[in-house]
């Protein structure tokens, strides 16, 4: 049984977190902490592993006030840069305990992890390849940061193997095949109705591969976290990643 | 048995026109011309209906002459401004025949066409609409004529109903949020393996409605062209728009 | 501004109900009432409009009562029979006021009924046509009522256009063509993570029409609720079905 | 400069690869042989790599055939059982060179091999997996054999990762939930414009990831015959599966 503290219990992420720990066989609540607790009160006796979802304006001293616990952590709080990282990696080199580790994950959805993957595998072996993320009109930021990420891999998966840039003959456009990342056209829908959706095509002559990821709901986070609660511990140091805790 | 003669024959559309008409029950080819044969060869004793699939460069002087024959003609070539309308409106004004007619369609793809009707319709019932165009990578104009079309149309009906603008709190976006045609936001992908591809999306609180038109290859125009081979007869003037001969 | 009252305001989906009307701009919540309430506290004084959104079990009693409370009823319960809806129409014939209204609706989802009405239109123009539903995996019906009902819509388009069965040239399958309903394949999948999903395919040579509703969750049923709150009024008798109160 | 002949040349599909070979820049076309020619006419010095696409019926010879003149093999043709692949395997140990190899593939588009592989690999990621295939209404096999390879894939890796059957609580079904293929839920549709197209569906609470591999026309296998043409030469014995020669 896998002790587990949440940090940010009253937070819309922290509650289904607080649920989704009850509910696992595996794993008990110990603590559920949120804005003004002191967190000192996790301590390796009754935490195995922290599970720390807030805001990026208070996660950095959390997570480091944390590791001075001695405590695992799984952060699934966003905002990370690489600044904010390194100071990670010092606390952890000096933590209580030799083996302690930190898990920060850009995207629990194991279904937008493996989308990623499976892009930077297919990219190499396309003429063509764009992605269209859908997301609710709430959102502020566009396209998305796993977009952007998405986009990335095939770029570097497409460089790697020495593919030319994606064929394109456009001549008159007045913005409809969107935002250029590292030479992959990406676009972001926003509809009333969707929550967060990604879509990965790519093209070769006479077919098309489509790898499309749908989260309905914060819900679909929740089997990510409790992979990462249950695999965080035996990855000492600090790990970003999902896909570090896939047989992939 | 309807006559037909085609003007084109010899270019990829007016050789599948060709295929077509000779293999429909109800059709028989009359003659099948090209570039520098005659014209005035097609008269109403050889001839119901002329099919012409050219280029935008001769196409107007084609369909004038053949109003001259005193034939009625479906046109696939694309390209008319309402100047060249105007003209066709004028001679069909003094054609040898008083019912003649003369059909334009700026897409024959039964599929394409329903898919912008019933966004016409549906519009008016949700609170978000987008709109994403998807076609091979040697297409030189981005986003496409339908696509523009369909803007409009969604846009139209939104504003006779009354309906707010699009809600997006996109605050930082790059491009990926596409091309704003009248209020709504069109995006345009480019993908080797695809033909010509439309999906309409629209979305509520807690529901979409997705509307695709895919058109795999230049045969999903041909049921178009034999609806209007039928039909433009019987719709004396000048018609455009193959929503004329559904009966919707 | 309407005047709602709510039976089964306890239940999941009179609970939206409820919100829903306390949200919208033009209604206000009457009563809220549920098992064990007194029905007969709902009159034409303090309510407009009754929504009853209860069990099959119960709703046939309960809509007699209100009607003979002399208010307009929108039934959202399903397992109506045609023998109850007889009884209903029996009760309006001698209710309290001379243009009383029910609203009875299958599927409250706008995206929904508008597939099942586009389904209806471009039947007659497409060759082939098959239907794929899509629910979480706790449903205990294959296939949806829904999707049996939109299967009748395309048989019967087509057979009022004339047209010939779907081409079929399948001699060996285990089972994998899916349900046949008045010639035409009905398929029902069940995934975790779905909620309630159709797909209408259209195909014609070189083309493929697709309209898909996606009803995310219960919010998908509110703005039909609330479409029909303000049109039932002003259809006295019984009406059947959203596509009643949509300008289609 | 591969130099490759053709085995079929006159066939729908041998047709297509003797362009495609003529088209790339690294293999050029040697013999273009068809039924009733000669094969002892290929040989070492004018051939280094034969593709054949035949008919089951004959196949097999030709293979052996092949075997016997000293030449790699790439094979197009199905209806390969276990019996005639022996016979591969026992002509080839007794081939002209110690290095010889034939390659066998059951489906030479990329993308529907990367459908297949990466279903494998998320399979164990999810509770809930269905597959639908969909194919052109000529096809007289359903399920496709490439969907039923899809089927045991993913239910080989769920055994081995130890999850529970798919959940679904359906009581009541007319055969709408398709063909149970070793516990996953098989379905195929059949709908004229389509050619051939797979869909896996996988499902968690709160998310959905969809792999689909699109294959609009023959060109779709010739990416995938030119990668076995250039690496067949490579994997001296018998290599069955395009997997094998993507870095996967």
């Amino acid at each position: 049984m896998i002790k587990v503290s949440v940090v940010g219990a009253k937070g819309r992420m922290g509650g289904n977190v607080v649920g989704a720990v009850n509910d696992a066989a595996d794993t008990e609540l110990a603590l559920a902490l949120d804005a003004g607790d002191d967190l000192t009160r996790i301590t390796p006796e009754n935490t195995d592993v922290v599970v720390e979802f807030t805001v990026p304006s208070v996660s950095l001293d959390n997570v480091l006030t944390l590791i001075g616990q001695g405590v695992d952590v799984v952060v699934g709080t966003t905002g990370w840069t690489d600044e904010k990282l390194d100071q990670v990696r010092t606390a952890l080199a000096s933590a209580p305990r030799e083996d302690q580790a930190v898990f920060i994950a850009p995207n629990f959805a194991i279904s937008a992890v493996l989308t990623d993957y499976f892009a930077g595998i297919a990219a190499k072996y396309f003429e063509s390849a764009e992605v269209v993320e859908m997301h609710h009109p709430n959102k502020v930021d566009a396209p998305s940061g796993t977009a952007i990420h998405t986009a990335h891999t095939i770029a570097e998966a497409r460089k790697a193997a020495g593919l030319a840039p994606v064929p394109d003959a456009t001549e008159t456009d007045g913005g409809s095949r969107g935002q250029v990342v590292d030479g992959i056209h990406v676009h972001a829908v926003r509809l009333r109705g969707l929550n967060a959706h990604e879509e990965v095509l790519l093209g070769n002559p006479g077919e098309q591969l489509v790898i499309r990821s749908d989260c309905f709901d914060r819900g679909s986070f929740m089997p990510g976290v409790l992979l990462a609660v249950r695999n965080v511990s035996s990855h000492p140091g600090l790990t970003i990643g999902l896909d570090n805790f896939l047989s992939l």
